[in-house]
């Protein structure tokens, strides 16, 4: 492998652990739990991983001798910077309790695992993966584990292994599957623990016992850095309006916390979006409000953030994008008749004449270009395709023709002039931050601590992260604790409750105090990039997010 | 100015200095120069400022009194990282030799000297934009200093200011004009010295007395940084080939270097395209080997890299778009034809009847979207707008057609599924690296030598600048000693040649010998942000080109 000299002197970074985490460890019980809500079918659903108690490790103890435990590990779904660093915890873990404990990857996610593909990660193969980035070690993917086939299946090759726990790296829906698998193989008694560990850059796995998901942290500095120089150029150019839009389908999280590191002077987010029931033109009115009062004092440019799942947080786009779908849906009489015009004019005809009054309004309001995104390019099912729509340019154009129209009316005298981004891909396999790295190695290292107290169904955790590394509480929390009923495609599953951003909760407030501030007035902040050495208050700085969400 | 803690931290950093700048300064001029090339030529335009030696700065000498002196600086063109820090580098080194000295900051760029918008830089102003990134602290401009009505306006404030040097630090046209300037100035014996510095993140302002501009160690690092992580990306997930296009409309250096940094499986080098003659069929059909060669191994993934400025050097297409400006030109025939049709279709049949054969099948070659942004959007003038070409779709439209055909007959066996990326205003107003901090801040210091040794027609230069800045070599260099004779909008005019990228040189040398390696094995490399703390092999290490260039 060909490394950088980064690389080289990064990988000589002995991660940070809690104190507890350091010698013998005590395991210390807490009451009986309940899952958040639903708990009646929540318990009926996990007769056997129901109800156990939350589990922290204390530092002390007896030294304890323990058999050689092997594990299994698997990293699923979406690449979050800091996987590796979960992975040597585990293994660095299991071999100080016992030298002769192994540790198996699953190659390319869960699927590796029903289909017996796997590689035992050794000390020397993994030490060219420390406090790197990326999921390249094992390779990722994105198989769901739900059914009883692909759990006996991965059965075989556990038991195989002599393999005693499998952990599962993932988002909310992997470790929901990871509690399934847990609670299958507690019922058949089949001698394997099944952990989780709570990652995802998005930032939407987190609750009362999860402080923040892994990766969130570096991803959202990687694009901080790159916002932060794009509003300096901004304000060095002083022509361009750049409009940013960032990666994450659901929660607004990265917005926000991009916006609390750098005083952009628009950021939309789908929440509030959604709460207030905005529609798109009054999205577009409040930015041409700030655009115009910004052009008054003479400053024709600004930065705009962006959430890539805006267009399904806004009311009137969702129904028009569900009446889209059953409009055009394959088979359908009007599906197949739409399929015949040919002519671009003649197809908008005759949508705007099938949609209802209020959808055919906006359906006529979009730019062109956008509303043949949303009908020419279906998926398989012939659904629309949401995550092909470039809403920054949607909004982009739509600015266009309002700041047009009040320049005609006498209430716009400046220039607008666009830059468009889309930041996603450059933050999810960053190096991990000093603390990704620290908080991956401790989860790792606690996993392995479950392992060895036996546990199943619970969910690796790390509290008091706003604390220095030495003063971080680990432990463990029935993932059933997490969980409610929801509607999965028209079925009611248990599933891990999604954290939206609240908008009563500490960073939302604060931002929602600062934004006319910012708005107006030039304030950006230019974070720079991730840094591993230097100043502590520099390089291991934690989220704003985090520092109020749990300032005292 | 809200400030984040990286800026704090770096607030305090003294940038590094050539030892014959630290103290007193002994000026040796070497023999007189000759320029580059159109001797007689430009000898004719510059009888003041030609033939002036190359100037060394050497430590040592008295401890001499000097009056003090007043200086104007400018920032001209587009933002490099480090320009702050060649205006600290100016201020500290005139208030070295004499405190009463003071430095005057003229407003958005050229046209700030010219309008007399102008700002005085005292020690306080300057304290915040030490070591940062961006051009905000006066603005920087495109105005181009070319007519005597703007030598004669801009003499009134420089007059009234009793400045009596100024510098502009700027990349090529921006150096050209300095000296027409210091010409001019010297030829009215006006008392005014002209210097020019170095600046372009391109790195096309170099030559056998500038190892390179300031700026584009920065910029290529923070692209590096994010090359890296997508290649991660890319080999983590394994399903995308990521196309990312980087900002630059002539020289291919910030492509070649972010090659060499991270190990891209494809890179195209717009010199090498033009000096082969390459069609547009004949680059996809490289790359298509290249990716076909790499889905035979199992590998559907990749990175390529693609200059912004490549249509410019496919001869084909710069035929083509010289044909389609003439055709289509305002008030011409042909032009107010083309402008009454409105359907599409009818449109390109009537240009391909219009077109030379071979452009013709070339337009007819292109992807519809493409062919659209060619002929609708042009500029006031009527021209085809280059820079609206979406290069990177453009090959991977081209290289989806191709790669179903291959498919088709047997020759293609994977998925071919595209992310696009396109890094430019990421990197101009990054924070400088320490070698652009170092560097920079040396040229301002070199600078304020040149002015107190009453140089003119001169630009600020650091060499050596692969050894430890303790053992860099400052002076100055007669900009009159760079410049050839080039035709500019069809007329001859004294220029400094822009360093292309050479096909002989060592950093190409060295690419084209690894490249058929990186294109099929996986051997990408991983930078990682920029440091500015840490190991010395890590944060103040420079460019490969450089290294390359000058290894001995």
């Amino acid at each position: 492998m060909n490394i950088s000299a980064l690389q080289k002197a990064r990988a000589q970074y002995q991660p940070k652990l809690p104190k507890s985490l350091k010698g013998n460890v005590i395991v210390k019980e807490g009451n009986p739990t309940e899952s958040v809500a639903d708990q009646t079918e929540i318990k009926k659903l996990f007769p056997e991983t129901y109800g156990m108690p939350v589990v922290t490790f204390e530092e002390g103890g007896e030294n304890k001798k323990y058999a050689p435990m092997n594990v299994g590990v698997i990293l699923s779904g979406g690449q979050a910077p800091g996987g590796h660093n979960v992975i040597s915890g585990i293994f660095d873990g299991i071999k100080k309790l016992n030298p002769d404990s192994k540790l198996y990857g699953f190659l390319g996610g869960p699927g590796g695992m029903v289909k017996h593909n796997y590689c035992e990660i050794t000390a020397d193969f993994l030490a060219e993966y420390r406090n790197t980035g990326g999921f390249d070690i094992i390779g990722s993917g994105r198989t769901k584990l739900e059914t009883e086939e692909q759990f006996e299946k991965s059965l075989v090759i556990l038991k195989k292994l002599n393999i005693r726990a499998v952990v599962i790296i993932g988002g909310d829906d992997s470790n929901t599957n990871a509690c399934v698998l847990a609670e299958y193989y507690a019922s058949k008694k089949a001698g394997i623990q099944v952990l989780g560990c709570p990652k995802t850059i998005d930032g939407d796995l987190k609750n009362d016992m999860i402080e923040t998901s892994f990766g969130f942290d570096t991803a959202v500095k990687v694009y901080s850095e790159l916002i932060g120089n794009i509003e300096r150029d901004a304000n060095s150019a002083k022509k361009y309006w750049h409009f940013v839009k960032l990666m994450g389908r659901s929660a607004s999280h990265i917005g926000l916390e991009a916006a609390l590191e750098t005083h952009p002077n628009i950021t939309l987010i789908s929440e509030e979006v959604a709460a207030k029931k905005l529609t798109l033109n009054e999205i577009v009115d409040d930015m041409a409000a700030v655009i115009a009062k910004r052009a008054d004092n003479g400053n024709n440019f600004g930065v705009a953030l962006i959430p890539e799942g805006l267009v399904e947080f806004i009311p009137e786009m969702k129904t028009l994008i569900s009446e889209l779908n059953d409009v055009l849906a394959d088979g359908t009489e009007n599906g197949e008749k739409f399929k015949t015009i040919k002519n671009e004019k003649e197809r908008n005809k005759f949508l705007i004449g099938v949609l209802s009054e209020k959808s055919a309004a906006l359906y006529a309001f979009l730019p062109e270009r956008i509303s043949s995104e949303l009908t020419l390019e279906r998926d398989p099912h012939g659904n629309v395709q949401v995550s092909l729509i470039e809403t920054e340019k949607l909004l982009g154009d739509l600015l266009k023709d309002k700041l047009s129209k009040m320049k005609a009316e006498g209430k716009f005298s400046g220039k607008f002039k666009t830059q468009y981004h889309f930041f996603g891909y450059e933050g999810r396999c960053a190096a991990p931050s000093n603390f990704d790295a620290d908080y991956c190695y401790s989860l790792g290292c606690t996993a392995s601590n479950l392992v060895s107290a036996g546990k199943t169904g619970y969910m690796a955790i790390v509290r008091n992260t706003i604390a220095p590394a030495e003063q971080w509480i680990a432990g463990g929390v029935p993932i059933t604790m997490m969980m409610n009923m929801e509607k999965r495609n028209g079925n009611m599953k248990p599933v891990i409750r999604k954290a939206l951003v609240e908008l009563d909760g500490a960073p939302f407030k604060y931002f929602s105090e600062k934004r006319a501030e910012w708005a107006i007035e030039t304030s950006f902040v230019y974070p720079g990039p991730i840094q591993y050495w230097g100043p502590s208050e520099v390089c291991d700085r934690t989220t704003v997010t985090l520092q109020l969400e749990h300032k005292k």
